[in-house]
């Protein structure tokens, strides 16, 4: 286990409102972060080889976030340096006819990472305690039995050798209005901007409510739920980074044994 | 249509052994092309963002070659820095039961990637009309009316948006030996060593002859096969970003129009 302030304890109850979102740990600066960033990334690069070679375990990344709460900028500034042959990244949109006529852990089942591989989940299966509660888009008697279920499927992919992390991006809500803010204003960030955010920003408190519940109610040794403090995107980068390298170090990734004879190869 | 001295002509006739695979082009040295190609990577990055924003084409990257003829190493250095959140790669091996139950598209039609993003194909549908008729998997008369089936294939996903590039990456079988050697040589890299390599090594002849095939059969001004001579890894990688950069440029990658109404909007 990876000790961090940030992991959400089995059975804890959270409130997210007492969790400082523009928390940065033990740097003043985001110069003095750059550095341990930077190194992590760089570990991350060769982790993530042996990983691939060794090809006994996956990782799975899930990110969670209220609207312009940098999941894609998680993934582009941590993972943007990984190799791409080695990642897989699955955006969970609005379910697909067929996806929808499936239960709700179909679609997350089915694109989970193979063995040697890095999985990003840009929202998951948890959207079906999130947004599908707070817009009552399915009735409390099934999303209240979910968490369960939810956790008999994580435990499935862990025991048979997929690491988990799963990541909420806690950010402000104030923070939040500066970035849709800045959407609107840059012409290049004009195609990120949502008129629907607004309509779900206005559902604030439900969905602090929600994610209170999930990440409440589903982290476990196994699979582990940290709240990130991402107002500031050097730091949510930071500890991403540092409790993602910190976890595969854990897992001892060792090159795979050669095959037997290589010594007496000779090549024609 | 992007000029290309690689670029092979549509039903022409290929002798691979009059194309230099140690060519460098406009380079004497690997330090010449360095920025060259690191320009190449920092407009692609820019680039693949405004793909992804436009989300009105698709980009499908083929890369073909020999054993370690390095279309590993071409995935990380080119697309290494690319936002994985916008490029999927397919890797092509043995078929399982499912793909082998279908017919040989069907698993590439699967993996086609869809509007907005890069799909990267190491190995590729090719395998049909290579491996399997270099090892006589498939009867003569079944490999040799395939033809004419992958180039419906690309013109369906080509009219249908996606921009379609393919590189053989060509390589000595003096260079093949130095890096299947140099794989027996580093612990580090043992892990990549396949004995069936050798198997494969024996049958260069007959590769050759099929590779020839299939550039010639399916090269067409919407789906070109490129020849990347790549006895020098800094050389193809400044090919194939060279040859991708100038190919999206082409494509007059806009970001979308912004929704109406943005400039009255208010956040609360």
């Amino acid at each position: 286990m990876i000790d961090s302030p940030y992991q959400v304890q089995s059975s804890g109850k959270i409130k997210l409102n007492k969790i400082a979102p523009d928390d940065t740990g033990p740097f003043k600066h985001k110069d003095d972060a750059a550095a341990q960033t930077d190194k992590n990334l760089a570990e991350l690069k060769c982790l993530q080889e042996r990983l691939y070679a060794n090809g006994q375990h996956a990782i799975l990344i899930v990110l969670q976030a209220m609207d312009a709460g940098g999941k894609d900028g998680a993934i582009e500034h941590v993972f943007g340096g990984v190799n791409p042959q080695g990642c897989t990244v699955t955006s969970f949109k609005v379910p697909t006819h067929l996806e929808a006529a499936h239960d709700f852990l179909w679609r997350g089942h089915l694109a989970a990472p193979p063995k040697g591989m890095i999985g990003i989940f840009n929202r998951s299966h948890y959207e079906s305690v999130l947004v599908e509660r707070v817009k009552d888009l399915t009735p409390k008697k099934v999303w209240s039995r979910r968490y369960e279920l939810i956790n008999y499927f994580e435990k499935i992919l862990a025991d048979e050798g997929t690491t988990i992390l799963k990541f909420f991006l806690h950010i402000s809500k104030k923070e939040q209005k500066e970035r849709l803010q800045a959407r609107l204003d840059d012409p290049q960030k004009h195609w990120k901007f949502n008129p629907a955010d607004l309509v779900e920003r206005k559902r604030w408190n439900k969905y602090q409510k929600a994610y209170e519940d999930a990440l409440g109610l589903c982290s476990k040794p196994h699979a582990p739920w940290y709240i990130v403090p991402a107002d500031h995107k050097w730091y949510r980068n930071w500890v991403i980074s540092d409790l993602l390298v910190r976890t595969m170090k854990e897992m001892d990734l060792r090159f795979p044994p050669a095959p037997k004879g290589l010594d007496k190869i000779k090549i024609d």
